[in-house]
C-alpha cells in the first residue's frame, strides 16, 4: 500500500473507452473517493476528447471536493498501443482519427498536472495486481473481455508491454482458424469467437434460425441496447437458448486461458471486463474446466483462475497505481 | 564471448531427444570440438537413458582427445517440463515412463562433474541468443519445428520458464479448435498442424485420396522412414502435392508467428528444429508473408522472423551456455 505524502497527495486515474470516460480520484491508500464519467464521442476529432478528459478529471476532483492543486499527476489507460515513454498513442482502433497522438503532452498543457499513459489492458492488470492479488504473484495475465478482449501481462514482478509496447494483444490470437470474421480481418480470433461482440452476433443468427428467447420479449426483436446483464437477466429466468450461448462463449475463453497458460505458465488468470462482470456467476466455472480440460497437465497445476472483483473500477486504478508510482 | 578459465575450461552441452542423444564439448569460445551422438532407447527404462548420455558424454570428450579432468561442467535440454533448481525432469512425454526423474543427481554420480538440466526449448534459444543473435535482443520467442513443436522464451534478456517451469509450451496451443486431433487429446493443437507429424499425416491422407507424388517412387506406398529431407527432395524435383503441403503446413506456422507476436511482442521471432533446417528455404517466406497478415499492424513493425543457421547444433550450444554460466 502507497504511503500518503503530505502535499498534493491525491491522483487521479482515467479509463479512456470507446464510448465513454471514467474518472477516478484517489488517496494516498487507493481509496477511490470521488468519480465522474463522460461519453467519449470520438467522431468529434482528437482535440474534443482531450477536452472531455480534462473535463471529466476535473468533475472527478470536484466530486470528491478537492482542488486541482491537491493533485500530484494522471494516470490514463488508453485503447490501443501506447508508447509510454512519449505518451503517444500509436494507434488506437476504436477511437476515430486515433494515430500517433501526443497525449501525455496535449492533456499537460490542459491540465498542469504531469500525466502518463500507458495501454488500458496493461493498466487494468497493473491494478488488479495492486489492489486485488494480495499475494503479488509475479506473473499475472489479466483477460478483460468487453466490446473485444484485451490483455495485460505481469512478467517478473513487472508490467510487461514486449518490443513494440503491444503485448497483451491475446484479443487477436487465433484460436478457430476458419471460424467467424474478426474485425481485424483475419478469421477465428479470441474476440471474434468470445467477446460480447461474438455473442450479440450468435444470438442474433440463432433468433434468425427460430431460436426462442426471452430477450426478444424484453427488448424487441431487432434487441436494441442489448447489455450484457440483459443476458444475466435471461439465464436467471430460465432462457435456455442464452444460457447456451453464454456457456459456448465461456468455453472459447477457457481454451484462450489455456493457451495462455501454455505459452506463458502464470501463476495467476485474471478475468474481468464487462462480460465478465454481468456474467462472471455463469462462466466462471466452465471457463476454469475448459482451461484444465485444455491446458498440459503440468502447465496448469496450481494456476488461480479468478474473476476480478475490481469490475469497471480496474482501469481507473491502474491509472492511479501508475500515476502514484511516477510521481513518488 | 565467455573469456576461457585456465583450468577445466571446457564444457559438454546434452540434447537428450526422444531418439537420439547428442553431445558437444566446447572450448571456452563455445565452439564445439568434438560431438558423439548414441540412440536413446527409452524403452529400457530410465537408469539405461542415464548411463546412455553418461557414455555419450564421455565419447565427445574422447572426440575431441581431452579428458573428464578438463571438464568444468555439463548442460543438458531434456524434452518435457523441468524443474531447474532441483534438475529434475518433471514429465517427458516422449520418454517412456520418464516422471519426477532427478537427473541432475543421477548424472553426477555417473560423471563425477556438476549437471544442469533444463528444457531442451528454453536451452536451444537461449543457445541461439548466444551463439547467433548479435544485437542481443530482449525479447526472442524460439519456436522449433520436428515430430512436434517446442517453444523457448528469452524475456528481458533472460531466459524465462514462468511458475511451473513450463512456460513456453507452444505446441499445445490451440489454433484451429475443430482441427485434427493432437497427442495430447485436445484438437488443432499447433504442433497438431505445423509439426512433421502433421505434415506426414496430411500427405498420407492425400496419397489415400488419390494424389500423386514422387515420394512413393522414392520410398514405396508405404513411406517407410520418410523424413523431411525427402519432402524438400520432392519438391526439389518438382512434386506439386508436396509443395502445396509443405506451404499449407508454412501458412500455420506463420498464423502461429502471429499469435506469438501478438501475445509477447518479442524483438525476433527464430525458427529452428528439424523441419525448419531441412525446409527453411521453402517456408521462411511464406511464414513471414502469413505471420505479417495476421499480427496486428503495430504488433509485428520491426520484427525479425529468422531460421537459425544452428540447426540441430542449437540445443547442443545452449547446454553449453548454461553450464559455463553455471560453472563460471
Amino acid at each position: 500500500m502507497p504511503e500518503p505524502s503530505t502535499k498534493a497527495e491525491y491522483v487521479v486515474g482515467v479509463d479512456l473507452g470507446g464510448t465513454k470516460i471514467l474518472a477516478g480520484l484517489f488517496d494516498g491508500w487507493l481509496e477511490c473517493i470521488g468519480t465522474a464519467k463522460v461519453s467519449t464521442k470520438s467522431q468529434r476529432g482528437v482535440e474534443s476528447v482531450v477536452e472531455r478528459i480534462d473535463r471529466c478529471v476535473r468533475d472527478a476532483v470536484d466530486e470528491a471536493d478537492l482542488t486541482m492543486k491537491q493533485v500530484a499527476g494522471v494516470g490514463i489507460g488508453a485503447p490501443g498501443a501506447v508508447d509510454f515513454e512519449a505518451g503517444n498513442v500509436i494507434f488506437a482502433p476504436n477511437l476515430d482519427g486515433w494515430k500517433d497522438v501526443p497525449l501525455k503532452k496535449e492533456l499537460e498543457k490542459h491540465l498542469g498536472l504531469p500525466v502518463f499513459v500507458e495501454n488500458d489492458a496493461n493498466i487494468a492488470v497493473l491494478g488488479v495486481h495492486v489492489a486485488e492479488l494480495k499475494s503479488k504473484p509475479r506473473n499475472v495475465v489479466g483477460i478483460f473481455v468487453g466490446t473485444g478482449i484485451g490483455g495485460g501481462l505481469i512478467v517478473n514482478g513487472e508490467l510487461y508491454s514486449g518490443f513494440n509496447h503491444t503485448a497483451g494483444e491475446i484479443g487477436h490470437m487465433v484460436i478457430d482458424v476458419n471460424g467467424p470474421k474478426c474485425g481485424c480481418g483475419n478469421k477465428g480470433c479470441f474476440e471474434a469467437v468470445a467477446s460480447r461482440t461474438a455473442i450479440f452476433q450468435r444470438i442474433k443468427a440463432g433468433i434468425k434460425d427460430g431460436e426462442k428467447t426471452l430477450l426478444t420479449e424484453m427488448l424487441g426483436d431487432g434487441l436494441e441496447d442489448l447489455r450484457s446483464g440483459d443476458l444475466r437477466k435471461a439465464i436467471r429466468r430460465g432462457d435456455k437458448f442464452i444460457g447456451k450461448v453464454v456457456e459456448q462463449t465461456a468455453e472459447y475463453i477457457g481454451i484462450g486461458v489455456a493457451n495462455l497458460v501454455n505459452i506463458l505458465g502464470p501463476e495467476v488468470v485474471v478475468l474481468g471486463g464487462g462480460v465478465m462482470e454481468a456474467l462472471a456467476d455463469e462462466m466462471t466455472s466452465v471457463i476454469i474446466k475448459t482451461a484444465k480440460d485444455h491446458a498440459m497437465p503440468g502447465t496448469i497445476k496450481g494456476v488461480e483462475i479468478i474473476a476480478s472483483k475490481l469490475g469497471d473500477n480496474a482501469g481507473i486504478t491502474g491509472a492511479a497505481v501508475l500515476a502514484r508510482r511516477e510521481t513518488k
